[in-house]
């Protein structure tokens, strides 16, 4: 499988905290390792963990460090070193946006996630938003995905689309953003 | 929703280590979490944390204790509280089998799970495999996860069926247990 030209966004900055005002949140070492995996397993071209925070950086940085050839995790499970190759840093949603376009010489539309659907928003179904990415699999595609409490409403204002959020049978949804993200990419490109 | 009678069990022994021989793994946070969370938000009756070693066994009563009502995480976050209350420890697969039976009055079917289709047996697609869940929602059912290199085999050799592996369009398939474990709780219940 030739990569997609999709890649995928674990937004730290600007985030909700659980009153709804805009934080930034931590890089955790297990949203870098386990979204880099689910990206790769599903062929996207790329993974941005986004932070503005310098000293985050550095923390991505370490991690990747380990994995790199010739380094301690490089050799001992290659799989994982070959995932973690997706991963960039970007200190903004928009930095990421201009990486893609320097990449693919064109834009990405962007498509936002989240637990709920914001009011007075159309949502994006996952058949739609699959059968997008297969009748134009030229234009590359940013999917952005909140940490803390959701992307903050500016981010999904700006977005060409918000997918609707995960249906699972009942009014529960408290998945965390690891799992959030593998269901999604599976629903878009998984086979059954 | 009223609950599945499903039950999900995130197995650290016996299980394989990356030469195939069968070993305990440790207990991971984020493993108990995020499964949990996964359980719950698709409606099952239960989470097993399957390991023999005593010691694990007081890593997740620790877990568990920071959410019981009135602990700090409890008031905090109401819905991971929720989460992990589907959580039992278990010494053991048969443990959880047995404690299932108790609950339910008859034992649950097993289901194997794998990143890889064993050679020589037969496995139940997931379209199957919900279709059975929705034509006989009174037989209990246990989804086994393997942690580390996977189930071994007289486990998937006892099971009464294994679930085919994930096919995400290529041929890299290094999904976290905690990825896993969500996509297929969206393949058998989830609503597109």
């Amino acid at each position: 499988m030739s990569p997609r030209r999709v890649y995928s966004a674990l937004v730290h900055h600007p985030v909700k905290d659980r009153d709804g005002a805009s934080v930034a949140t931590s890089v955790t070492n297990l949203d870098v390792h386990d979204i880099a995996r689910s990206s790769r397993t599903y062929g996207l071209s790329g993974y941005y963990v986004v932070t503005p925070i310098t000293a985050q950086h550095a923390i991505v940085d370490r991690i990747l460090a380990h994995w790199r050839p010739g380094a301690p995790g490089a050799g001992r499970v290659p799989q994982r070193a070959e995932a973690l190759r997706l991963i960039q840093v970007a200190r903004s949603i928009e930095d990421a946006v201009a990486d893609i376009e320097a990449r693919e010489g064109r834009p990405p539309r962007v498509w936002a996630t989240g637990a709920r659907a914001p009011a007075g928003v159309d949502t994006l179904s996952f058949a739609e938003g699959g059968e997008r990415l297969r009748s134009d699999p030229e234009v590359p595609t940013l999917i952005l995905f909140g940490t803390g409490h959701g992307l903050v409403g500016d981010t999904l204002a700006a977005a060409n689309a918000v997918l609707a959020p995960i249906r699972a049978g009942g009014d529960y949804n408290h998945l965390s953003v690891r799992a959030a993200a593998a269901i999604i990419f599976d629903r878009l490109f998984g086979e059954s």
